[in-house]
């Protein structure tokens, strides 16, 4: 059967400051248009519905737009799953009743392990989770990780596989050896997020969100999808889009179409003065979210506003001299970004007291982070 | 035909910091109860379902268990709207799946023009709606108050009035002549919310939310159900329950079915002593939600932990001694409550230039606190 394999909407979220909304809806049609074309019989949505657990109206009206149009106008079936960003309760509103007409939104792990069965395949629909729900689920307090919760999990989805089906897995996480972007929210502390790749072998194609770059992961039968738009300088060299996926049983093709966002994300690069110049500005895209980089050494006075005028979409600028001197600056804060949680506080006890932590005190910080997360995500 | 009307549940509400959620399940039990008893054929929500436009993912959880079990387990068709507390955005997801299921929700002006036919009953479903709406829905400039735009409302629906039907109006306002309590949100400025009652002369029912008291309007035709439980000091001498109602064509009779509270809203007077006498609070049932009045004049220390202990739902104490000197001071403020915002800008004005407020003043001032309300609203 044949399947469209998308994640990462974040409808709602913000680039810069510029609200996304309306590039979100044209990609949103775009995803439409290629269902169409492509004769696909269900759309895969594999988590980040929303960027924020509390979306605004705006938000919330352009989403019910899409869902209603996808579902009810349109009739595709609908497989859609809720990933960290989402608030589970939240989203659950309407869920009993959007399966009236195949749209099934998981938002919780208990509901993982009923497949939904459409032609040749068994889709198994896992939500974001955390160790602490499959703990309860499975009433079995070893478990701490997401790798080991993952193996219940899967262990547990086996024994609902028919021999005769293709078996999906739609899911949100980070599998081990994934490549990521600047866009995504570091999960967890330390290495708890991860899944290892080999776990996911038994299934024929596992549809995977999280990650915002579609070849985030260069697996057999895993692939994420990527977000439908790019949302950080970082994707400025990726291709957006969806696969299509064909299963048989125990075996899956995919490829890929893209999608051409409303307004690019990308970089221009010149002194102030060519870049002002109007021969040098009517020749591009000046609609699109552009990053800048200055060649000048002087001060411009005016800088930024002189730049907005024409460029109305700038999501920064960057002086190029002087680069080296700022780099080592530049390595050391991004080197702090990119830090897990769990390696920042350890880095910062060190420099304090000079001394390691004990495995006891690294055990108390795990947890007491994980309780923070979690209470964050409550909201 | 027979329904069952309630209003103004505000899911999540709290009573002075008390969580009312475990209140609010078991009164919604109790209404789905009378429902059975009663053999309704709809169950009618005029309302203020929640108590603020985004509920705590608690209040979403209890709304979505109760929602669930009425209309997809109990198979309760059910006919609902959203009321100033809501945010209608918000609530309106899912909403084109819940129709599926006889579960109508409206909450755009727009939706109310197509009555839900239902046995022997055209049922016209009325969300809340600011004045802005009406006029850009009738393409009408003149309309400035609510009481403008119901006419063309109830005017544009009496054109939808088949003869040989009963003819039912859910709604979400204040009549003129109704009584208030303590627990409503005072709407809108000076006047500008208020409803003829003679406008609703059409409908053989009015089903009204917004008022908690079942006895705020005296009227053959139109009635508030109150809110279901007690959600202020000032409805302590109220019964709270639901109306059964029996449409005829041209007519309708109704009986009031009470719901008994989980934990009542009482007052109790005393000395400090008497109250914390053993053989007076094992009379009482101690685990309700009481205000205390104290006839002592001495002061005592620790007082509010030592109630605590034996009362764990105090909602307030006041000193009967010093009452008159306090009363002067507190009728005053009591009055800032009531005033309309237009009538303290009128007062405040003239307390600080010694002159009235020009006619143009006046209509600047309505027109800027229409448009924060609407901001307000529109979070």
């Amino acid at each position: 059967m044949r399947f469209l394999h998308t994640a990462d909407w974040h409808i709602g979220k913000k680039l810069h400051g510029y609200d996304l909304l309306e590039e979100q809806a044209d990609a949103f049609q775009q995803i439409l248009t290629i269902a169409k074309n492509e004769e696909v019989e269900v759309i895969v949505i594999a988590g980040d519905l929303y960027d924020r657990s509390v979306p605004s109206v705006e938000a919330i009206d352009v989403f019910n737009r899409m869902i209603v149009e996808m579902n009810l106008q349109e009739k595709f079936p609908v497989l859609a799953i809720s990933g960290n960003h989402d608030s589970s309760t939240r989203l659950e509103t309407g869920g009993p009743w959007f399966v009236q007409s195949d749209f099934h939104l998981n938002t919780r792990l208990d509901q993982a392990f009923e497949p939904v069965e459409m032609g040749n395949t068994q889709f198994f629909l896992l939500p974001y989770f955390e160790p602490i729900s499959a703990r309860l689920y499975f009433d079995n307090e070893e478990i701490r990780t997401i790798e080991q919760a993952m193996k219940e999990v899967i262990s547990a989805m086996e024994k609902r596989f028919k021999p005769d089906r293709a078996h999906v897995l739609v899911s949100h996480f980070f599998v081990a050896g994934s490549e990521k972007s600047d866009s995504e929210t570091k999960l967890m502390v330390g290495g708890l997020d991860t899944v290892p790749l080999s776990l996911l072998e038994p299934f024929d194609y596992v549809a995977l969100g999280h990650l915002h770059g579609k070849n985030a992961l260069q697996a057999e039968n895993a692939r994420y999808s990527g977000s439908p738009l790019k949302f950080s300088l970082s994707e400025m060299n990726q291709k957006k889009g969806v696969w299509i996926v064909d299963t048989e049983v125990d075996k899956s093709t995919v490829k890929f179409k893209e999608i051409t966002p409303l307004r690019d994300v990308l970089q221009i690069e010149g002194s102030f003065k060519e870049l002002m110049a109007q021969d040098f500005y009517e020749s591009i895209d000046r609609e699109n979210y552009l990053h800048i980089q200055l060649t000048d050494r002087a001060v411009i006075p005016n800088m930024m506003n002189q730049l907005r005028q024409i460029y109305p979409r700038v999501i920064g600028v960057e002086r190029l001299f002087g680069r080296e001197e700022r780099q080592k600056k530049n390595e050391t804060k991004k080197e702090i970004k990119t830090l897990a949680p769990t390696e920042l506080v350890n880095q910062f006890f060190s420099e304090v007291t000079g001394e390691e932590m004990t495995q006891q005190q690294e055990v108390w910080i795990k947890d007491n982070l994980e309780a923070l997360h979690q209470a964050e995500r409550g909201k």
